[in-house]
């Protein structure tokens, strides 16, 4: 039986789509093309097929099992299986830091918001969803393979690695609302907490805390609606 | 055996704190309380008991079959049953207009920004997800009881209801940036497309189309993430 092991050294991005960004991006990660055995012999498969080829990928197109076991009710007709790689964030770029995100699907969104706005490096603080889980690879719609990211076990492990920046924690226990929060040049880091019960009030005293104007008729924005504001202000105003 | 019918006159918000939202912004829409055989005699048993008393709300205590049958995987302890309403929209206020939704949770999490922006009038172009489906309901953590919402077969049926104001359909095909977009006094309609496909090139023709700046690395922002952004932009800059 074929299932995500999050231990395991290798993950799968399911679906044809998904795997031409694996192959565009990050071809030395891909381990294993899987083609179901329903799957046309088309413009898809033989594109596929000859990148397979040229990369010295195994292309395997007998392996219904996989199918059945990782796509569940989704009609995937293409798995590709890739090498789990954290990396170093780069100090001088802009940051996106997630503190305990815990809904696979608003990972995986968050990572196509970011590199949507040209940010390529995120930090991930724990316990916190796994970045690798097909869910969260599958929201991210690709994006996933466009990314620096990296797990810490706290915010201070992420904070002493990366000095000398901006911090803007995100809270709504704040005054400084968001369109007018100062925005200097420096590299800087914007912070998110979990999606039930936000950042804790210590991220008071780190750097310039901001809100998001909002109603009280909500009790926050969706954490993936307010990373995506945030860097519509930072990057685009 | 439940099951939600969007054929029903009546649907299910599921969970105690949706409930609550239910029962402070629509009472006389809630047909029954349910309570699930578990659920502890605790202040929360209290408050819905008197609020179900003073309201004349049936609270039903011994149908642990409901729970099974709509609640699925997750622990809920407390259904509100209420009946579906649309209602026509405010033509003097400021309008979000989706055409073709097809994701429920996109659809509750979008109800959920506009509240939290002040919107509070919502136009469904169908074919759409259903919103009074209990995943919808979900998403939307007890916005949909703070919107008026109504279904619409075209978006000329809409268009034709509401003249008289400004349309600014959001489309990658226009070279106008959301930062630069002119915005004028009299109420607007922020306009979306589809999760898969967007907005078909017509609405080109139409008020004031704008796009959201975004790198070539992501096909398009996540609908509800656009949403979102574009409500910050309108509301709040």
């Amino acid at each position: 039986m074929f299932k995500y092991d999050k231990n395991a050294s290798t993950a799968y991005c399911l679906g044809a789509q998904a795997t031409f960004y694996l192959l565009d991006t990050a071809p030395t990660l891909c381990q294993r093309i899987y083609i179901s055995p329903k799957q046309k012999r088309d413009e898809t498969f033989s594109r596929l097929e000859s990148i397979a080829k040229a990369s010295h990928i195994p292309f395997i197109t007998n392996n219904e099992r996989i199918f059945k076991d990782l796509s569940g009710k989704d009609n995937v007709m293409v798995i590709g299986e890739f090498t789990k790689q954290e990396s170093a964030l780069d100090p001088n770029k802009n940051h996106v830091v997630l503190v305990n995100p815990s809904n696979m699907g608003n990972l995986g969104t968050i990572m196509r918001s970011c590199v949507g706005f040209g940010i390529h490096d995120l930090a991930i603080i724990t316990p916190a969803s796994d970045p690798f889980d097909p869910k969260v690879v599958r929201a991210s719609m690709g994006a996933i393979f466009h990314l620096r990211f990296k797990r810490f076990s706290s915010f201070e492990e992420y904070q002493n690695a990366y000095m000398g920046r901006l911090f803007y924690p995100f809270m709504l226990q704040t005054e400084t609302l968001l369109p007018n929060v100062k925005k200097k040049d420096s590299p800087f880091s914007l912070v998110f907490g979990n999606e039930a019960t936000g950042l804790p009030e210590s991220f008071l005293e780190i750097g310039e805390p901001v809100k998001i104007p909002q109603t009280n008729l909500v009790d926050s924005l969706n954490l993936d609606n307010a990373v995506s504001i945030a860097l519509y202000e930072f990057l685009c105003r």
